[in-house]
């Protein structure tokens, strides 16, 4: 069976996924790129941006298992756009022509709109559905591959309600946003399905990977 | 000048420091003790409470730093018992005829009462008085040594949010509680005040150090 997969996932210390205050120039609010650049410094992203350099330790270890046999990625609309994107007809996500998932892309909106089929093998699918039918869809569209749930924080924490997220890579940045929108409200007793590990990392980040326990 | 520290404080991932429905039964709610687990396998623990063995490694070592160079400590009613307890005139703390502070201990509460003298070295205050000023009462008890401001949550939070913490060691328990008192409310930016660093522990805690930047 495939799996629910999320990766990357940045939370500061007091556990917000993003600031207050997302706009088209602040896509994170005020916490600006702080949760993200532990990511940004690995070889793996480097890369992926096409750029020489980059750290080549535990950071970009785990931060490269981003892509490997993923077949699609379902992400809120929150993820896709700042408030209001929806009012735009010619918003197409924040990452350019060729955006970095290369598969098909599940987005979670009351807004729906026809599919928008971008370079590189991204195509966005817009969809109105709980969250254990649009694993469904994204399985399907996944062909036997894994499902990556991209975030934001309200829909990573609707899928773990939910049950349905079989590994978890959570990275824990050292500050304190103090607001903006929360991972772990209502996931009370989450560890008891999954093996928790936790290392840090030089960098300064805390890696936390939930394994739900097998059969 | 001494130095005001916080030690052993421990939280689960999401931020509570204590569970919900505290009582004479359940000191920390429905919590029970796995905030503290990692700390009861301590050597240092099993020294405390007058038994054999323990472990040795990261988590004793940062542990032990609870006593040493200690003047006073500084707590809250709710640490200091359950809700309620001071309609019990014979109510004397958690800890026993022998408490392991060994000083002059400030409970801040409403509801002041005449000192406790306990064995061992251990007086109970009860002091109603805004943060600054308990702290002034207390470094003066402490005869220049360092004072420890013993949580629960919401006093470590409130000296946090005052500026008056120089060194905290908190301890993250991998554990979803979901509801309880949480200590990092309202805390935004506390790293630019603080050095952090983060070391994830074999037995499956991370320790979390802040140190207040120097002049
Ligand atoms: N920390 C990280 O690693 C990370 C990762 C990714 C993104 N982010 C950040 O997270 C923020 C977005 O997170 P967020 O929590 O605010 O929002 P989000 O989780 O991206 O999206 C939530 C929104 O998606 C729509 N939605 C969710 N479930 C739905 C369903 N079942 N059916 C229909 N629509 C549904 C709703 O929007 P509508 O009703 O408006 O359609 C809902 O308000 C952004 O700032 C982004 O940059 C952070
Ligand atoms: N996680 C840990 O490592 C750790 C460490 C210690 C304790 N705990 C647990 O934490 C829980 C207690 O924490 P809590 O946050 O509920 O309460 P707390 O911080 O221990 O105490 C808060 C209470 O103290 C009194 N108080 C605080 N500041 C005051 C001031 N400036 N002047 C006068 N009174 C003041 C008030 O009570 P009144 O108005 O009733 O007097 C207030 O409600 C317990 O479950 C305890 O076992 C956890």
């Amino acid at each position: 069976m495939s799996l629910v997969r999320v990766h990357n996932f940045s939370v500061s210390l007091d556990g917000f996924g993003t600031g207050e205050g997302q706009s088209r120039d602040a896509p994170f609010g005020h916490a600006g790129e702080r949760l993200h650049e532990w990511m940004f410094a690995t070889r793996w992203w480097h890369e992926t941006i096409g750029r020489p350099g980059g750290t080549g330790g535990l950071d970009d270890a785990l931060a490269r298992r981003f892509a490997p046999d993923i077949g699609a990625e379902i992400m809120g609309a929150g993820k896709f756009g700042p408030p209001g994107w929806h009012e735009d007809p010619e918003w197409k996500g924040w990452w350019g022509p060729d955006p970095p998932f290369r598969t098909p892309v599940f987005v979670l909106t009351h807004h729906r709109r026809p599919p928008i089929g971008m370079r590189g093998g991204t195509t966005f699918h817009f969809l109105d559905a709980p969250p254990a039918e649009a694993l469904g869809t994204a399985r399907e569209a996944a062909g036997g591959r894994d499902v990556r749930v991209g975030g934001g924080p309200t829909v990573v924490r609707d899928f773990l309600a939910a049950g349905l997220v079989d590994r978890m890579h959570v990275v824990v940045v050292p500050i304190l946003l103090g607001r903006g929108v929360r991972l772990w409200d209502g996931l009370e007793g989450l560890e008891r399905d999954h093996e928790v590990e936790t290392v840090s990392s030089p960098s300064g980040v805390t890696h936390v990977t939930f394994t739900r326990a097998g059969p």
